[in-house]
């Protein structure tokens, strides 16, 4: 195959590939601290040098945040675009890192091999340069890239994406594509090429629940004033029922089943559900009963407390019946879940449920986005699948996601563009946490896929 | 009556004795406040001087905390011990204070007529006053007193009492009576004279509940994963049942219903249950169907949760799934229930209903202590209740109190001694919060209280 010399230079090149990422991971781009902002400029423009020496046509493109970096390769065949982003999370509690987190090292570990371990080396610097090295192989081997290429990256994954939206819109037309690649996710167990086909949305809400009018001594009030944590508490107790169920009306609407198909795939992908809870000490999945681990976490909803307080939190004791109780919760949400839809039921639940004398009120600041379920019927995926498959002699699976890229959702919405989720990170990454890392096989064997699935994409059939 | 030139006397020197009030509201004796030790030690002096001045030998008995003052008055007849407490609340927040609370002044007021505003003038200074005024009166109209006296006063009751156990026991001998006077509590409406027969006891506890290892993302864990704060508002909802009445097994034992003699006094007692709840933005009860306000806050148990927290309490959203969740609670106790058996029940309740992989700690540094139930079938209490029925012309009631006064706990376990409450403060003097009052009436009234008890008690039938 026409690959098979740019596998080879691969294989060739990672020592100076390594170089080049060790060079970007020095930049502490963390974009939601202003003191950085200096280095997100400078992780720019380091991606806008790197890809001009690849002879990609790039540039830097200013927004009121941090900037966008476009880069385009004219051609035939079908147009992909591929997004990463270039800015990081902060390093605190930065005592907890064992090693400098701006200053990459490789280390040999018993459990993944040799790592490359900084700060954004997983998240998503080591995963966005797996597809600009495999581009840059490809070019020095064959002289040209494959098919038509945009490439997009922000710098401000990490606190929100605030000028992404403006940015879209205002350049829909040169970002346009026919299918977007992204590289920011795991693979669901070591070895497992993954694709992710489908994303959880997200639905915020927080109330405050108000009984007395000023908070009251429990020895004077205590049995006839109305207790706002007991009231709180009860609320909060029948958000689910026995089996884990969400118990709010209508809550499911828009969920389907998982296909017999993907839930094969799924049971065979190699996650290992004894060990991926147990890590963090648990013994059985909690959620709905009668579906799987996987199942419960990449394809049902739920409603999750985040937060949750009222009354005194300090030393000792205090008698106190407080004035008000406070929570903060999230839904995940899955196939046709309208989070518009959910908010008003959610809230119709908790309303019907306040004692005389109590009321609440609503944070009325906080988003809900959709699920995004990709349609994996098109013929990308299949490719891309079989491309992986043969790269990691494992069966790809199309795997679901528990958590949100909202910038699928963007693209869809603003670019009418599908998105092709494929990454190498592994859950162990420390992604956002100290000792952040990402095995060099991920890194190696990374590049080596997108090879492979560039040169499955852009065949014409 | 031996008393009717005393009582004259009490009118005629009403503003002398608003004076040596104020002196002492001047003060700043804040106990629990190490910068004010100073002013608690000359609080205890001016005690000491003023009782002297009445021709009572008396002295400053220092402890490892703040002094206790001891005076005795030898006599034949009943001995009766008066205890009350020099020692105030902090004043914080300042700013709400509309005088400075350690400036007393007299004000008119349209509802309470004249008061007098200062840190400690209902609590407990003003309310002590009126008994010692009441001595001083009867000494300068008869010459002695009508009985064998001790005064006992003790510095730290607004911190804890820390030396209060150790100086009972250390003198036991010398504070041995026949019953106890104490001037800390309210009337339970303006104008009913109140003698406190019943304390609720108390019981603190507090627990954790610890569910998966380490903070989880409430994306990719939300599901299969224990969230802590769903836990913990299951099983606080499982404290009460629909009816408001406590649901942990054997929590009621040695509560019995209030006698039928006792009930048609409270329910004539004049407490004003709409005006009481509607003060706090309350409209009904809400503790125990069946039980009217007054016997829910006095006669019935509760289990209160008085701090509930755990998860993400910042602005905005933050997708976690907390390691754990925390609740503090206290109970009130009546009748003969046992504070350790109680905890007990509490704690088996918990831990009956903890989920899988769940486990609650316990904060072992929590006391408790059994309700005070007085034997007002004793003859002094009969009497006192007459003198002041006589005073106010109005029945004087034997009435409940939601809160606990340990010091009549200490009283009889220590010294074998029956403790009679009474006291003049209102409902609205403000105590423990800015802008505390004592109204005149109360001071004025209180004074010719006590000397008809003193009459009443100290005559041999």
């Amino acid at each position: 195959m026409t690959a098979d010399a740019v596998l080879s230079r691969i294989d060739d090149q990672l020592t100076p590939a390594l170089d080049r990422l060790m060079a970007f991971l020095r930049i502490p781009s963390i974009s939601t601290d202003p003191a950085h902002k200096d280095a997100c400029l400078q992780a720019a423009d380091w991606l806008v040098n790197d890809l001009r020496s690849i002879g990609i046509a790039a540039e830097r493109r200013d927004t009121p945040g941090h900037p966008m970096v476009v880069g385009h390769v004219p051609g035939d065949g079908p147009h992909l675009l591929f997004y990463g982003h270039y800015d990081v999370q902060p390093v605190d509690p930065l005592d907890l890192w064992e090693t400098d987190p701006f200053e990459p090292v490789l280390q040999d570990t018993e459990k993944n091999g040799q790592v490359i371990r900084a700060r954004g080396a997983s998240d998503d610097k080591g995963q966005l340069m797996t597809f600009v090295e495999a581009c840059r192989a490809w070019k020095e081997v064959n002289g040209t890239l494959p098919c038509q290429l945009t490439f997009f990256f922000e710098g401000e994954e990490e606190s929100g994406s605030p000028s992404l939206i403006p940015f879209l819109k205002d350049n829909a037309k040169e970002l346009s594509a026919d299918i977007a690649l992204v590289c920011d996710t795991s693979m669901v167990a070591p070895g497992v090429p993954s694709i992710a086909s489908q994303l959880r949305g997200m639905l915020k809400d927080e109330f405050t629940l108000h009984g007395p009018r000023i908070d009251l001594h429990s020895g004077h009030y205590g049995g006839p004033a109305l207790n706002p944590l007991k009231e709180i508490a009860r609320i909060i107790a029948s958000f689910h029922d026995e089996t884990g169920r969400v118990a709010i009306e209508g809550f499911y609407e828009g969920v389907e089943e998982v296909p017999d198909e993907l839930l094969r795939q799924w049971q065979n992908c190699g996650f290992d559900e004894e060990s991926y809870l147990g890590s963090v000490g648990l013994s059985r999945p909690h959620g709905e009963e009668g579906y799987s681990t996987l199942v419960q976490q990449w394809a049902r909803p739920t409603l999750e407390i985040n937060g949750l307080w009222g009354g005194y939190q300090g030393a000792g004791s205090k008698t106190v019946i407080p004035a008000e109780a406070h929570c903060k919760l999230t839904c995940r949400l899955v196939g046709d879940m309208d989070p518009d839809a959910v908010r008003e039921r959610l809230r119709a639940h908790v309303e019907a449920r306040l004692p005389v004398d109590a009321r609440v009120t609503w944070d009325n600041d906080l988003d809900g986005s959709p699920a995004a379920v990709m349609d994996i019927s098109r013929p990308e995926f299949e490719r891309a699948r079989q491309a992986l498959s043969d790269e990691w002699g494992r069966e790809a699976v199309f795997a679901g996601m528990g958590g949100s890229i909202p910038v699928t959702r963007h693209f869809k919405d603003i670019l009418g563009l599908e998105s092709m989720l494929i990454g190498f990170a592994q859950e162990d990454d420390a992604i956002h946490s100290p000792n952040e890392k990402y095995n060099v096989e991920s890194f190696h064997k990374g590049m080596r896929s997108w090879v492979r699935v560039l040169d499955s994409l852009s065949r014409r059939t």
